[in-house]
């Protein structure tokens, strides 16, 4: 279906809210999985991802959460993890059980949307609704983690793309594109990922007949930061060594596919999962082809959820791809 | 003159041995320049690097070292260290000096060239004899750290490329491109970094006229380590975090130029320097182009080491893309 769930052994669950302009982006594994983590911003935030470190003691997650709201949007891990508890899901310590949810945010506070919310925010229950809504179908665009998201020159969202290795192994990304910079190779409706689609995923368009000397650089203002976070998954069987490793290679498909990443206000993240249903064969080359491919498939989710996004209602708000481009 | 020297207060010196090919290519700086390194491959070697962690009390750096040679390789620092002595460089402690020269190297063991060195490697004698020759001239292609460099499918070789901001900071990179994967677009004579090109500077073919649905992956076998390694400087001022960041975000020049990068058996390494002979204005936009553009110069330095470079003259040696596509 060309998006995470072609991974067996999770589900993909999203909730947002239009009044605030933001939402959240969970996946469930069935059972916990072998996870890892590339922080690839210079304006980062996170919750429970320092265990991830590959000489830390935890090696699985139950679950990886994607979230608006900068800051205020790690505490969809607190719902995360009520859904998770009530299920009896966590690392068994005496009688109680503690679920595993590394998170990572983007900014999304000032894209029109409603963030007056009172004393506390609303992430903890879009967090836990998320979790309510995890199946085997989700929306790419304007939803979960990606609904409020923007780029500098259109409107961001959410994306996902699969592919198969030579081995047999599936890798698939889901990214929310809220890049600092554009997905878009100058000011037409090019992707910077062109080289990577497939099947026209994201239009099929390809590039201009010739690149021009130096694309202008564009980005956010210093006033607003942005980040694009994304989560690879596959059913190999990895180390949490090899998960972190195929993160930060995963990490360079936002090189492939922005102009510009993991810049100085940018949280850039990327965790990458194996539910490890298919060993690898001895050797390095199934691995080497496993995370080049996650690294496509970074860059074309992240241009399919520009692709597939419908613009913001507020005053001001950004056209979307194709309210620019496929008119 | 689109080199690293454009950028002033250091020179840039090689040496090589055509018998061994293998050589180095040493940045000696005229005052002690600010640095930072980005580690982004998964089988990486350094000298001295610890030290420019962010948080490490040492700031500044004598010279940096690029060299073939794989761990041998790192005999290369002795050199310029006993070189740097000599001139009376290095931090002072009591009534002696210590010269800081963080070093990367990259991995060409089984290109062709005699290895059978005896019981010490050469890279003592030519890290000395790189720094005897650094002026404001070096040559690119098959010279300094990538006289014995190699892609999977073309000779590798040394490159650089330089830019000026909109703020009037020049930034400038070189690469020894020792590649896992190709600088190229599938089999035919265009670069991955062409949307970077900048007057011709390698050739000024530009794309394809379409890109293809998933150009096929090819890496060296498991066997052969790889390794892209890199200097960007700039004459910003710049924070030793600064620096960090700089060298961070230059890496996704390698995502850009490469496919593939980041591999397991790279050990792919960024360093960045700064002269701090001109602020950067307040705010972050500065810093966020200058890092842009540092991420275009790796690109582009990347592609012009494999432009400019010549074969091995070994059974087997890989051709050069001149002898691929320049007929």
């Amino acid at each position: 279906m060309n998006l995470l769930i072609d991974i067996g052994g999770l589900t993909v669950g999203q909730a947002q809210d239009e009044h605030l302009a933001s939402g959240v982006t969970v996946v469930v594994f069935d059972e916990p999985a072998i996870a890892g983590v590339a922080v690839l911003g210079g304006a980062p935030a996170g919750r429970d991802q320092e265990c991830l470190l590959p000489d830390r003691t935890v090696e699985r997650v139950d679950a990886l959460v994607l979230s608006g709201g900068s800051s205020f949007g790690l505490d969809a891990t607190t719902g995360v993890q009520a859904w998770l508890r009530e299920r009896g899901r966590g690392i068994a310590v005496g009688n109680v059980r503690v679920p595993i949810v590394p998170t990572a945010i983007l900014f999304d506070l000032v894209n029109g949307g409603d963030k007056d919310w009172g004393q506390y925010p609303p992430y903890r229950e879009l967090g836990y609704a998320a979790c309510q809504a995890a199946g085997t179908r989700f929306d790419l665009g304007t939803a979960g983690a990606g609904y409020g998201a923007t780029t500098v020159d259109l409107k961001g969202g959410l994306g996902s793309a699969s592919i198969r290795t030579t081995a047999g192994h599936t890798v698939a990304a889901v990214v929310a594109v809220n890049a600092i910079g554009s997905a878009m190779i100058g000011n037409g409706p090019h992707f910077w990922a062109a080289p990577y689609e497939i099947g026209g995923e994201f239009g099929g368009l390809g590039w201009p007949a010739q690149p021009t000397d130096v694309y202008p650089l564009a980005w956010k203002g210093q006033g607003v930061t942005a980040t694009t976070i994304g989560i690879v998954a596959t059913d190999a069987v990895l180390t949490k060594a090899q998960a972190t490793r195929l993160a930060a290679v995963a990490g360079t498909g936002l090189g492939k596919a922005l102009r510009l990443s993991h810049a100085s206000m940018d949280g850039d993240t990327i965790f990458a999962a194996a539910t490890g249903q298919k060993p690898l064969r001895p050797g390095l080359d199934d691995f080497i082809e496993l995370a080049a491919r996650a690294s496509d498939c970074v860059a074309r989710a992240l241009a399919r959820g520009v692709y597939e996004a419908t613009a913001l209602p507020f005053p001001g708000s950004l056209p979307s791809w194709r309210d620019r481009h496929d008119k």
